[in-house]
């Protein structure tokens, strides 16, 4: 089949590349659309040391089992079901996990893929491939207000107008709360702004450590420092970015401020197609281009400029 | 006055520093005993910018006031009252406090201190100076188990066997829960084995990502990256250390493992003061030097070395 393959040093389209075959419970899917994600782009850097078939943000439609010719999305993370990680129902942290496009198992940017078809969620007919492509980082984003009570009234801020930005923001605004945004690209900011998403940029901001709750989605290993910037005093802080890079960091503001830092991955699917089928989320404006399988280099390079956002890729 | 002063690069005693002034609210202590943190060895490679008498770690006798004539410990952070924290109630983060010999208010390492009156906590006469002098440190570790619910049965780390590491793993122990102290010096390591916490020394830890609670006090900027060797997904680090240095950090495990990180400063004085009249925890062993207030300099160089732990400085 043809995917999009990174060896380790390059990054190319093998148009005869293995198909993919599954184990016991699991199942092929037939990629409809694909996304491209910041985390693709680290990979390239490095992150993870994944090699194989990139891409984890995917539509498809299932080639067998009991879902076979629905549409379906796809929880990324293929957990063993025995270590303690399973048993205390935290699949997502399986020690021995595969992850889809990640870690030990090829991606979306291919013709086809395989997961285990607990992993897989049907999509709604009032739902359409270009939103449920979404599914996958806007349950990155549902996944924050799990794992943080934020209440109406409190002053949120997001760091970060890309990708994940703007999922999280339109979460926190479809919740009732009001967060405002930096970001650095104007175009991006816009987007928000015509959704009734406070916005600001990055060098007007005049962080003044009063955010009750900051959520970092810059995507650079500088987020956690600016974050500091903006929570106030045994505020908290939610850590979403991975990145290849080192920071250099003073960590004793975290202590004299006594900050909450919260690390966050990944969500649940079956809410962010919930989210998308209910209409709060609007991700049609969030699409900035699509390409053909083959030329899924040139997306990788498109999604690496500053004034891209959800870059597709379909094969 | 005799004190000890910190001008930005040198540290020596002043025998004629002006006698403190207090503002309305404010009264005279004497300062009777004294302990050295590793905060104050941090003030002096430029952690928090202070200039002024070190020390925030005294008993005393208060001199003036509603608890004249009283042996008393006291709360260091002195706050303003009327802005935001402080009409939530943090007063410890007021924004415009001062901290006593950290920020903005000379310190303990004098014959005598100014503080507000309200924090001053009596002494019971069951608690003797050398053991109340322990209460500033013992309220900081106490504070831990205010921020973090941690149960019994759960697996607990305390990574650093020095001042304040000895106190967490006693309260921890207190409390009927079981902390493996991770350590650098065996006489520090002896201590901790002889009131039964369980020990092991660094070099022989194997971190399996496995702690549900890890608590950061090894006064080192590499603390945190050592802290995520040992934490489990989904599990919490306490972070305690307050380091001048920046370290370089990759956070994108605090990411992926969905880590909860929580800084940890200054706790309740009276609940410390509890603590010691209760007889939970054994601060005796942990004094391994005392000096008068004339060598304070070498009480300081002697608190710097490996195996000292709980350094005294006596007016």
């Amino acid at each position: 089949m043809k995917a999009c393959v990174f060896d380790g040093h390059t990054v190319r389209v093998d148009p005869a590349y293995p198909d993919p075959a599954g184990a016991q419970g699991e199942v092929r899917v037939r990629v409809d659309l694909a996304g491209v994600c910041q985390t693709d782009l680290e990979i390239l850097k490095g992150y993870m040391g994944f090699t194989g078939v990139l891409g984890h943000e995917f539509v498809g439609t299932a080639l067998e089992g009991r879902l076979q010719g629905q549409r379906v999305v796809g929880g990324i993370n293929c957990a063993c079901g025995t270590c303690d990680m399973c048993r205390r129902g935290l699949t997502t942290h399986c020690h021995d996990r595969t992850v889809l496009g990640i870690q030990g198992r090829d991606g979306a940017f291919a013709e086809q893929l395989i997961l285990p078809e607990a992993n897989l969620v049907p999509v709604p007919d009032g739902v359409s491939d270009r939103q449920a492509v979404f599914a996958e980082p806007l349950a990155a984003a549902v996944q924050i207000l799990r794992q943080v009570a934020v209440e109406p009234g409190q002053e949120t801020v997001v760091l970060g107008d890309g990708r994940l930005g703007q999922l999280v923001a339109q979460v926190f605004q479809a919740r009732g709360l009001a967060p405002t945004v930096v970001g650095m690209a104007p175009v991006k900011l816009a987007i928000l702004d015509r959704l009734g998403v406070a916005t600001v940029h990055a060098d007007e901001a005049e962080p003044s450590k009063t955010a009750d709750v900051v959520v970092e989605c810059t995507g650079a290993a500088t987020g956690l420092a600016m974050a500091l910037e903006f929570v106030r005093p045994r505020g908290t802080i939610v850590l979403k970015s991975t990145v290849a890079d080192t920071a250099g960091l003073n960590l004793a503001p975290i202590v004299v401020d006594e900050i909450t830092v919260i690390g966050s991955r990944c969500g649940p699917m079956d809410a962010a197609v919930g989210e998308l089928a209910a209409g709060h989320i609007k991700v049609d404006p969030l699409i900035t281009a699509e390409f053909p399988l083959d030329d899924a280099v040139a997306a990788l390079e498109e999604a690496a400029k500053p004034d891209a956002v959800k870059v597709l890729i379909r094969p």
